[in-house]
Order: C-alpha cells, then structure tokens, then sequence
C-alpha cells in the first residue's frame, strides 16, 4: 500500500521534473522566436526620421504628456519606443474610433512597436459590457476592424502588434501583483481612478475597482515604455504612476488624446444607434446619419465635423499623400483648400466656410475613408462569421403561438440575447451569457483560452 | 529568415504538444495518488459511530448551521464528510486558538476529512497582517501550531489535510472566477461581507473586498461540503450561499462557532501582547497572565474562564479520556466534580463555586494542555528557526555611535521591522517586507512557490 503510494508520488516528481525541463526549453524557444522577429523589425525600420521628426510625430495632436523625457531618451538612444494602447472589446467601434486609430498610425509612421491590447478580461469587467459568451468574438472583431481602419489610411502594419488581455491576465504572477497592487490601492482611490472610464453605477461591481489595477499592471506585462489613451484615462495614469514603483516596478511616459466630439456633435447617446456611424455602416447609411449631425454655424467648439477634419482628416492626408490637406468644393467658387486647422476654424468663424459647404465634404471624405473597410468586410467571410457571433442580432420575432420554434434566433448557441450598442446584452439568457454558468474552467474557453 | 522563424514556431508548437502530454499524465497521476490515499483513508475510516452519533459531535457547542441537511445529506449516503477551516496565517495564536481546533477535533473523531487552509494569502490581503516576505514562515509556524494543539488534545489527525491558500489561489482558472464573482457582486456587498472579518480602517484597501470572494470560492477549490469558521464569519458564508451558484457552483453547509470571549476576558487588546496567552508561553507565564484575568463573582455572561472550560477543557476531556469532566479542588472541602457546562454556571451563579477556586483549576488544567506544546516545540529545532523568521524580534538596540552596526538585528535578511500581536510589522524597512519590492514572481517566491 504505502510502496504503492511511494512510486505514484515518484512518477509524479519524475512528470514534475520533465515537465519542467520542458516548459525551460519553450521558453527558451519562445526567446529565440521573439529576438528573430525582432531583427526583422530591425531590417524594415525606418530611419530616416530624425528624433526631433519622430517625437513631433508622436506628440501631433496631443493634450497632455505625463514624463515625456522616459519616451525621449528612450529615443535619443535609437532604441525602438515601445507604446500600448489598450481597448476593451465591447460595444461595436463606430467611426470615432479613427481618432486613436490615427494616433497609432503616427505611431507606426514614427517607427514605433505599436502593441493594441485587445482588453477581452476589462471588457468583461466593465460592468459586464463584454459579457463572457461573447469576448473572444468581441475581440477577433475588434482585430479585423483595426486592421482595416489602418490600411484604409494606408500605414504599414509590421511593427504592430495584438496582445489578447487574456493571454497573460490570469497567469499567476500577474494574480499575484493585482493582490499586491489591491493591498496598497485604497478602495477609495481605485473608484476614483475609474470613475471617467468605468461605468458608474447605483450599485456598482467589485469588478469596476480591479479594472484600474490590470491596466496599470499592463505596462509592466506589454513591457513598453508608453501608455497612450484618452484624456479620461488621466486618472488611471496617474494611478499607474503612483502604484507602479511601489511595487518595484518602472513608472511610463504617458500620452493623451484629448476628447474629441462625436462626429455627429454633442452627447452621444449609447442607447441610440442611429447616433453612431459604424465603421460598417454603407455610403448611403453614413451620407443618410450625417445630414442630421450637429454643425451650428460660426462655432468651432464641440464641433463634431471639424473636429474630424482637424483629428483624422488631415492627418490622415498626411500619411497617405505626405501632406495634409483637405479640400471643399463649392457651387459657385473656387474650393477652399486647407492645410491646417487653424485657418478652417478661422474662415468657420467668418462664415466663409459655412456648414453648408462642411457637411458634404467632410461626408464624401468619410465615406471614401470606409469604402475600404467596407471592401474588405464583403471580401471576408471571416470577419463576417465573427461579426454575426460578437454581436447576436435580435432574436427573430415569435412565429404564429401554435408553430412556436425557439431554435436557431440568435447567437451564440441560440441562447436569448441581443447585444445592446454599449457592448452588453439583454434577453432571457443574459445571466448565462454574462459570467457563464460552469465555472472559471469553462469560462477560460469561453475566452478562447483551450485552443492554446 | 522566414524559414528559420517557422522552425522556431514549430519547435515551440511541438513542446507545447508535448508539455500538455505530460500534463496530462500528471494530472492522470494525481488522481491515482488522490485514489489511493482515499483508500488508506476508508480502512481507518471509524465506523463505530452512527451517522446520528457522528451528527451530535460535528454539532457540539455550535452556535448556528446553515443548510444542515447538505451536511447530513452527505453523511446519510455513508459518504466523508468534507469540512474546511481557514486560518488567515497572521499573528501568533494564542490560546483561544483552542477554540476552533477542538470542534476540528470532534470533527476528526467524527470521521471527516478535514481540510484546514493556511489562507497565506488572505492574511496578506487583510491590511497586510502577513506581509509577503512572512507569509511563507508564517504558514509553517501555524500548521506546527495546529499539529501539536491536536496532538495535546490526543486526536488522530490522519484525515487532516493542510491546504496553502497560495497552492491554488493563484492558478488561472481561480483568478478567473475571481473575476466573474467581482462582476457580480457590489462593492457595498463585498465590503458588507467582509465588515467583521477583514479589518475597517478609514482609507481600507481593495484588497479587503477581494477577501470575501475568495473565501466563498475556496469552498468550491477545496471540493468541500462544509465550511467551519467563527459566527463572525457569517456574513462571508451568506455571501458564499449566495454567489456560488450564481457561476455554476453548488452551495454549501455552513457551521458557525459561537464567539467565544477571550481567556482573560473582556475585550483583548490585539495591541497588548500581555492581553493574549501564547500556545507556547510557558507556565509560570501562564500563571502571571492568567492571575490578572477577569472574572467576576457571579456573572457567567462573558466570562473568559467559564467560557474556556466550556468549549475547551469539557470537550478536550471528553475526547481524551471519554467523558467530559472537569475538576475544581478545593482547601477545605471535597473536590468540585464537573461533565457538563450547566451544573458548573448554576454553582458560580450562587457563589458556590468561587473565581477563586475556578482560576486555580483552569490554570493548572491549561498547564497541562500546553505542556506537550511547549515540550515538542522544545524539541523540534525546525520549529524554533520557523518562529524567529516568522515573528522578527524587535531591532537590537543601536550600538555606541561610532561603531553602528546594522546587519544581523533581525529576520528577514535582517531587515528593520518588528512583527506586532495582530501579525503587520512595523520598522524601517515595513514598506519593502509589506508587498515586496520586485514583482509578482519574486512575491510567489517568497510565498515558497519556487519550491515546487
């Protein structure tokens, strides 16, 4: 009996031992793959900006720069900047989405290691908005729209790269620095860190005050050197920062964007579809939900239009002709042809450049801008496939009471749920869809994790 | 260049293959070694005692159950009853630790497979109380506690399981239903849940909220049918009951000990290392302490000593020599002959029997039980190191001036800190002992994970 024990206990230690062995080779391997692709960034650098070219790159159009000498002397060294932009995959990206979009794409063009974290686990955490069925879905959508929004501004996409939140957001090392951060990170000042990008609510989940200790652990875990975001994500930052080095960790240079109004001005609501354009939405669907945008005369503040002039449009000229530049026709004059903001808001201000002549322009530039992405969705059955899973249509309306079928409705499985525009789902089976219903097991596959 | 990527992507791929191959055969091993052990078990399983038998002795002196017919469910089929105990590893127990180890004695002698869990990392995440460079000394200091107080007691402990929480609390799938349960449960109910367990301060940590949460899955982890704790625990269980299946986890039985007053009485100081008695203070330390403690002629509300006699010396009696029997001697008169709790507060409500004559007895009788503590604590030079590393005795005082000497004053490393009753340290290096200074993977070390 006790022999018997005695030699599984060996067989144990031996499978233990070369388990071991193993996972020493792999990593090693997976050193070697790491330093190969590398040296092929190396080979296509692009070095023929200087390093004041590439910081006026990078800093276009910023708000706000939290210690920008770590990315400069990062720069002056001739090193590789390595930036992260996070995204939780929720809600569908409509064409706001452009505006980090570009931002990276100067990124790219400056010669930087762009890492887009597709934020799967904070989608998750964010009240739900990327309820547990759905994220994997949510997150390859979100690969396929990226990708597609930069070759639409015609950048190259070498030095980019996609990392899956969780892919190293369970592991337990990283478990162990949320404990770490959590004992040293008030309740107090957690909610506050969150309190521009989490959704506040009555009653809020306990998921809300982790979300700011994972995206500040992401920096040590993307090991880069910046993090870029909104300006609303000030305060997680500023948590970063704060938290960071307490655990023995380097603090980031930080860049921010500032808020640009939605195109069609004003609040957007979330509620209301029509009050986004979809990065998918058809010429006609696009020309049809611009006419109705807020564009009051003589204004240039919460401007939605010129806002997308000043923060994609031109830049985007800039990257695809090398100069930036956009033109608006009119009936009866010459086109005004700008290269800077600054004098369309001041002809804007004069009613030179009345909305009048904005609209239209501004529409057939988006519309020309999406034509692309469109393409390439038609050309894609697999982006279509996931596009049908990540965000299930309604279920269909009941057939006559006698012929009642309930297969078939909707996605995934045919449970009962519709994704809302904020990213969560409603329906009779949005309890199971949310967290699943079979443990942290079943959840992990549900992110896609048993494919590994 | 392309091809030698591919082969290192093959390579890796390969070992991947062959890592979950080996993984599986571990896993496969396991549960052999998991079977066998099960077997060893069931030929020195007790089976003198009826179900009803085993019943009245799981439920002795117990304040409250919750869901009792899960428990008896279990144990009507002929089936182990499985029963958790955690114990945050945090400051020195002291004799109230007798408490909850004879009602896990009565449940060893019931039949039960008792797993106690060294919550390692929950005494980290209560305010720090086991900082990450203690936490593994701590750990080993209260299993040698907890062997020798059932060894005193003289209860087989071959169906006593140890389980450190850091075993399985930082895995993936763990981390995950972490995550899952934060979505669904609120701050406000997280803190409520925790408000008597996890200390309140003014700017609390988050780590505080995590607390509960883990402490419902650790049900679910440690595949039991029970959970044991303190009648302060409650509101913990009541969130387990209701969260647990709410991801697809059954409920549990839950068994709650009465809050048990202090020997000395009153409220104990966790502040004032003289309010408390160390399971390894010696007798004459014993006696001094215990001569200052209160208990008033004629109150048994309350009363330290009544109490320890109550759910310590009555049951230890009882499972040491069959019976419950306590004896008070007395100068002129025959003995004070007692075998249940009722007679004795009838006889101190009328005066006959004196906390003159009571304190005597009950200090001699806890001589006796700590007596084989304090002997095997004698002779196990392992223990002793264990107990230096565990609680660091305060800095030596500083030298002369001119020859200032830093280094040997004190343990870890001989870093400044000095480890309080409540188990936090204070001291110059506090920071650095609190959480670690380099990461997750260095904190896990420091848990004793690199062991394995």
């Amino acid at each position: 009996m006790a022999d018997d024990t005695q030699a599984i206990k060996d067989e144990i230690a031996l499978l233990e031992k070369n388990i071991a062995e193993l996972q020493a080779q792999l990593k090693d391997a997976q050193a070697r793959l790491e330093k190969k692709q590398w040296d092929a960034v190396d080979r296509t650098f692009d070095t023929k900006l200087s390093v004041d070219q590439q910081l006026a790159l990078i800093n276009t159009n910023l708000k706000e720069v939290l210690n920008p000498e770590i990315m400069e002397s990062v720069l002056r060294k001739g090193e590789h900047l390595k930036i992260y932009w996070g995204t939780a995959t929720t809600g569908r990206p409509h064409c706001g989405y452009f505006v980090p979009v570009l931002k990276i794409a100067q990124f790219l063009r400056a010669g930087c290691h762009v890492k887009i974290l597709l934020a799967d686990i904070h989608g998750f955490l964010d009240n739900l908005k990327a309820p547990i069925e759905l994220v994997k879905y949510r997150a390859e959508y979100y690969r396929f729209v990226i990708i597609a929004l930069l070759k639409a501004i015609n950048v190259p996409i070498n030095k980019l790269e996609f990392v899956l939140g969780s892919e190293f957001e369970l592991k337990p090392d990283y478990m162990m620095d949320v404990l770490r951060l959590a004992s040293i990170t008030s309740e107090h000042d957690a909610k506050k860190a969150g309190a521009e990008v989490v959704k506040q609510t009555e009653n809020a989940p306990l998921s809300g005050l982790i979300y700011p200790l994972m995206q500040a652990l992401d920096e040590q875990y993307l090991d880069v050197d910046v993090q870029f975001g909104g300006l609303d994500q000030r305060k997680i930052f500023a948590l970063a920062k704060e938290v960071l080095p307490k655990v023995g960790y380097k603090e980031r240079c930080h860049l921010m964007n500032p808020m640009v109004p939605g195109l069609q001005g004003g609040k957007m609501s979330a509620s209301d579809p029509d009050s986004k354009i979809d990065v998918l939405d058809t010429a006609d669907a696009v020309r049809k939900k611009l006419k109705k945008a807020f564009a009051p005369p003589k204004q240039v503040e919460e401007n939605g239009i010129l806002s997308f002039v000043e923060y994609v449009l031109l830049p985007a000229g800039e990257l695809r002709h090398g100069t930036p530049k956009f033109i608006v026709e009119r009936r009866d004059a010459e086109p005004l042809v700008y290269t800077e903001i600054a004098q369309m808001h001041k002809d804007y201000l004069d009613d030179i450049l009345t909305p009048q002549m904005l609209k239209p322009a501004v529409t057939e530039a988006l519309v020309e801008l999406l034509a692309p992405v469109q393409s390439e969705f038609q050309a894609t059955p697999a982006w279509q496939e996931i596009e049908k899973k990540a965000y299930p249509p309604p279920p269909a309306p009941p057939k006559k009471e006698k012929k009642k079928k309930d297969k078939g409705t909707g996605y995934p499985g045919a449970k009962k749920v519709t994704a809302q525009p904020d990213g969560h789902v409603e329906g009779a089976d949005k309890a199971v869809v949310d967290v699943g219903a079979d443990g942290g097991a079943k959840a992990m596959e549900k992110l896609g994790l048993e494919e590994k």
